[in-house]
């Protein structure tokens, strides 16, 4: 039977909370996009809550034993290679789930294209 | 007569050259849509270069009078609610043109479905 599945996306975090909206505002169209029946989360890599941590402790207790994680990034530097794989090693240990990390949404061609539309529609 | 104007894609910086990668890729991606005629430039905040002042003093020489500016960033925190616009004033009077600072290009409806989009064909 396949995993109780859950999806989070991570965003980096800042203290200031006129930061953090625009990732709750993603995380509304990518729920309306994916449809109720798929489980979605947003988390913070540091300087604000919830964090991966939490959302991950929150998702074992519910059940879920696998969680894909997509990165609100534009490219992948140290957090993304090296401090996040190791955090999600230990949380694997601790709550006794799999994890799978994609890389960073902004890579994709269809949002680097539809960055490029905009811009083009602006200039 | 209109100003001579260029585009800069404003991204944070990385001392992690594979970091730099994709806002390289991106800025291809960019230009190949705007087309040949509209000049546009990659440029970073911190931590490697072009830096935006190296850049704007570029395209002051020359001749541009006029840069709008892209921020590749998915929302807008300190740097872009302080420290963009303090340097961009600075810039406007040393290097005698005008510019003009976008929202993050991460915050157009159209990015945020594209990301909607791309996940909900991984899942």
């Amino acid at each position: 039977m396949a995993k109780k599945t859950a999806n989070v996306l991570l965003a980096h975090g800042s203290s200031d909370p006129r930061w953090q909206q625009p990732f709750v505002s993603l995380t509304d169209v990518v729920a309306a996009t994916i449809g109720k029946d798929t489980h979605i989360e947003l988390a913070y890599m540091e300087l604000c809550e919830p964090s991966l941590n939490q959302v991950a402790e929150k998702l074992s207790q519910q059940g879920y034993e696998h969680i894909e994680i997509y990165p609100v990034f534009f490219a992948a530097g140290r957090h993304l290679r090296k401090d996040v794989p190791a955090q999600l090693e230990a949380l694997e240990k601790e709550l006794n789930l799999t994890t799978c990390l994609h890389p960073p949404v902004g890579q994709a061609p269809e949002v680097k294209q539809a960055i490029a539309n905009v811009i083009a529609e602006r200039i």
